[in-house]
């Protein structure tokens, strides 16, 4: 109800409305600007080591913040104008992922599903 | 406090720890992940009118929050590991556009920022 | 022998050793910055409709081109870490993707591949 | 003249005209799959180390390839929609690259092209 992301989509859409910018955030225009911003965050990444990447300078860490709310920002935008409920779309992948990878098989392995999917197919 | 991004998460947490998957999760390599998962929404949509992608079936639009449920948790889990609180980035954020596209200027005008910033110097 | 992509790459392994950069262009980073690019690619697109997007501006046109141009030249720097042969796969990919998609039967349908192979496996 | 992208070019034409999937080929959508198959090419490198990447197996190499062949022609198909040159937009890239990061500064640095230009601003 008073859910923070709730919070956000009530704020973008006013922010849209007031703009007269609801005509350009159509879902297809919507998941290339999530995809424009995502581009900016590996931008922050490209050149670090893995090591690096974990420790920031509090600078970097802000800009990298605001790439990060500008996706979130996007997702919640696109999520309103195609009515799907993140919550619970985020929820039911959770268990949707408990069921793919089951702890005692992948433990320490992070190979990609399809790869899994393969090796299911090869034990039947 | 019971907020669904720190229900979530907490979720997130405790499935990479299970998983002894946490040692993957470098922010490095969960841009990556959250660049890829942002790949496949695009792909759902990239032969769709703007049209089209605003009526999607039910079995799509199912697909597509899968989509965005994977992008929401890597973006959960990238903020978990850099410390970065994402509900106040994104409030902050929203600030600052609205300061940087003030509603009088920009109305039903969708340009990038990058055009604003160089009409704003032309404009000095 | 002379080709252009064969050009390209001796330049561009030139520009690297020169500048010390061979330590950075570890397939992965340069993968990433790959991506990077590709979002900036979207970013000149994402608000344009389609027709807009057939009808740059000669200014827009040349931005358009070098952004493709960098992400042209970060594939080449790839291919040469990985020893790929990027003209062969090209090659080979026309001939797998004349076969996954027959003129007779997507003519005018531009699905994606996996709906296809849904379809085919119905089919059976 | 018989340049391996010309030729390419000239197939992918061909391909595109006997599907009748040139009503497709705008380039905004163009553009989204171009950046669709960047997100399957970071899949591949996600949960690798920098090390892993440059050792992957001969399997892998070949998977690799494909994504990287399948954005060298969302690349091509782009530039003869647009009426890009992309090799002369490429070349000039390359020169103007070596204007903004001379050797002689950025030996052994990697940051951000907007690092640099910050750095120049401020030694105004």
């Amino acid at each position: 109800m008073t859910d923070s992301l709730d919070q956000l989509n009530a704020q973008l859409l006013q922010f849209a409305r007031e703009r007269d910018w609801e005509q350009f955030h159509t879902p297809k225009n919507l998941v290339m600007a999530l995809a424009g911003e995502t581009g900016e965050l590996l931008e922050h990444f490209q050149w670090l080591t893995e090591t690096q990447s974990a420790t920031l300078s509090d600078d970097k860490k802000q800009q990298v913040g605001y790439e990060m709310a500008d996706i979130l920002l996007y997702l919640i935008r696109l999520a309103e104008r195609l009515d799907i409920d993140l919550i619970a779309a985020a929820n039911e992948k959770i268990a949707i992922n408990a069921i793919r990878y089951p702890a005692a098989k992948v433990r320490g392995d992070a190979r990609r599903a399809d790869d899994y999917r393969s090796y299911a197919v090869d034990q039947k």
